[in-house]
């Protein structure tokens, strides 16, 4: 449960077979397929029920010619027996007798042993959200615990003689500082531990001596209020005492936030922002989250769990009429943009289906399926890096 | 710091003006802007720098007529003076004497006070998430506090004879328990607290208890496993004997899915989830999570903060030829689509563009603005009500 959230530090392999034995996928009775070739509703052949197998216990006799056990969804298939005919098709005589109306092929109505996650595999690679679904995975391989990226301390300073503490009574020209709180917040909803460096006066001294304690305290540091060439403006200059390279670039073409600083002492980086609030804000979500996530080990530029996304279904997704049907699938990239691949899956047991899969396509119940080429809307399953629209205003 | 990715419970109203004094927007010179008028490069007019206005500071002098006081970026305004001369349009002569080669319009440099935010406006809605920016305009404000609403308690059960804690050795025809973990990991990601209740042996009697004691510690009960139609499932009983309405909807038209059970005891939703795990899943997201986030007031189905969604842009949106662009917009339904219209504001100090804007539309540097009509891509700042394509897969 306190893996929910964090980030995958090492790949998720499966330590043992889920399911860990062959079950019943239907409530229904487990036959030799062999011994029902030729039922049909008008040629019902009978079998001797000499067992049940429950969920949980193993089941202690073998099927044998002409007979079969009682059993229960999820159960453990006995020993001899290879399909499951479900009760609807089977007619309880006296005499311990039942008789059977459809003929069993090998494996119907039977969930293979491993059929989920096979013994060995990889789920889940280093850098991933541990979301949900990968919580109930590895809850289902029996895990206890999970590597998870340990959480980047980032510190945040914010510089001016004029800034006050939320809380704090304004003086005449004062203000109260925003930028701190806001990049402390960005930081810890993005996964970061946030350090708060407090607010520095402005002179050399205090605002080197800050950041030089950031520098030692966390991974990163953010300085507010110090980047632009303003005769107040000692961040550069204290961070190039601190140690090389300091700032690598100042001014990036953007607007707002131009006067952005990008540097770093030894491997530490360092972002001075803007002092004017929203080019701060957004130097937050363009440079120190990305740093963040790469410090995590995860993508830099994401589109979030829940973001939806056109694709083409490269194959026919069938439906359910009358049923609202919620498709697994995978995205592919191909000429000319998405392919959504459904998950081939045996039903609604296989969970690494939501962990494998990119996204969900939701059918209508109006709808018999999605023809091959049909454009569809893809929900995610997972942050996935975007495509060329990201940063594509036009 | 700890109300964010919290949701706010009571409209987030200003309790004073943001910024609270009307200030210098430019490095300069504050003047009278009458004084400076038929001032140009070729007819530079003198005046006399009679005092320096300071961050953090209240300016002690009054500028008079023919008259200037020395400002830099956020200092207050002296009183007198109504405009700001950026330096690069002064030159500085001996004895005190600046000369001014532009004229300046009234107010022209100079950021009034509030016009980020006016006193007592109502910035933010009862019921939305509180983001980064959110926290930074709080604390712009000075609150040191903020209403936000509690986590509902969400119980989780699950119940079978087959089922076994993650860690522990499976003995023959058991399985990992992995239903409950995932439903407690989605309620904890969705903002919940989530209250572990649990597994059950598959009596009624265990199954019962196991509810009545989540019921009275919890807002919501949600039982894994015990939904369907088999001897074993003792759940809709159980729920009926604690009290009305009990098990209200039992098969909802979904795949996976279809056996879910909806209830309540009293006014506390009961969700009887599928044990399948795929469906068991899905009904976490169809069904807990709306619940829970109309118990925290949130809209019920949303696209996620980062989310990219169309739209057209409403009117022109500038750009600046040479940088990349970020706009606030606001998201306006219209006929045929979204619209995209751009906030205005006077720069990069309005910080509550970000906390009143849908998105962002990013304006790559090639470009000179989107013009009306033009089709944008919106990069949402906050979660929002999905439209129409959410659940069409089709």
């Amino acid at each position: 449960m306190e893996a929910a959230g964090r980030v995958l530090a090492k790949p998720l392999r499966a330590s043992t077979a889920v399911p860990p034995f062959a079950r019943a996928a239907m409530d229904g009775f487990a036959v030799r397929a062999r011994d029902t070739f030729g039922a049909a509703p008008t040629n019902p052949l009978a079998l001797r029920v000499t067992g049940e197998s429950r969920v949980g216990r193993v089941p202690e006799r073998r099927v044998v010619l002409g007979c079969c056990h009682r059993i229960a969804t999820g159960a453990p298939m006995p020993r001899g027996a290879d399909a499951v005919v479900m009760f609807e098709h089977c007619r309880e005589l006296r005499g311990g007798l039942v008789e059977v109306e459809v003929a069993a092929t090998p494996s119907e109505n039977v969930g293979a042993k491993g059929e989920d996650v096979r013994a060995g595999e990889v789920l889940l690679g280093a850098g991933n959200d541990l979301l949900a679904h990968d919580i109930a995975i590895a809850a289902a391989l029996g895990l206890r615990r999970l590597s998870v990226a340990r959480r980047p301390r980032v510190g945040v300073l914010s510089t001016g003689n004029e800034l006050q503490r939320p809380g704090r009574r304004l003086r005449a020209g004062e203000i109260h500082d925003a930028n701190r709180p806001g990049a402390l917040a960005a930081v810890a909803l993005a996964g970061g531990a946030a350090v708060d460096l407090g607010i520095a006066r402005d002179t050399l001294g205090a605002v080197r001596s800050r950041i030089a304690a950031g520098l030692r305290r966390c991974d990163a540091v953010v300085v507010s209020g110090g980047s632009s060439a303003g005769a107040r403006d000692f961040a550069p200059e204290a961070v190039a005492s601190l140690g090389r390279p300091g700032v690598l670039i100042h001014g990036v073409a953007m607007r707002p936030g131009y006067p952005v600083g990008l540097g770093a002492v030894g491997r530490k980086p360092v972002v001075l922002l803007p002092g004017s609030p929203v080019a701060a804000a957004l130097c937050v979500e363009e440079f120190v989250l990305p740093a963040l996530r790469k410090m995590l080990g995860t993508g830099e530029k994401r589109l979030p769990r829940g973001a939806l996304v056109r694709a083409r279904a490269a194959r026919r997704i069938p439906g359910a009429p009358g049923l609202t049907t919620f498709a697994r699938v995978v995205l592919v990239e191909r000429r000319g943009g998405l392919a959504a691949d459904p998950l081939r899956t045996s039903g609604s047991g296989i969970l690494s289906s939501l962990v494998r899969g990119s996204g969900l396509v939701v059918i209508p119940s109006s709808k018999e399926g999605i023809e091959e080429g049909e454009e569809v809307t893809v929900r995610l399953l997972r942050p996935r890096a975007s495509g060329p629209d990201w940063d594509g205003g036009g």
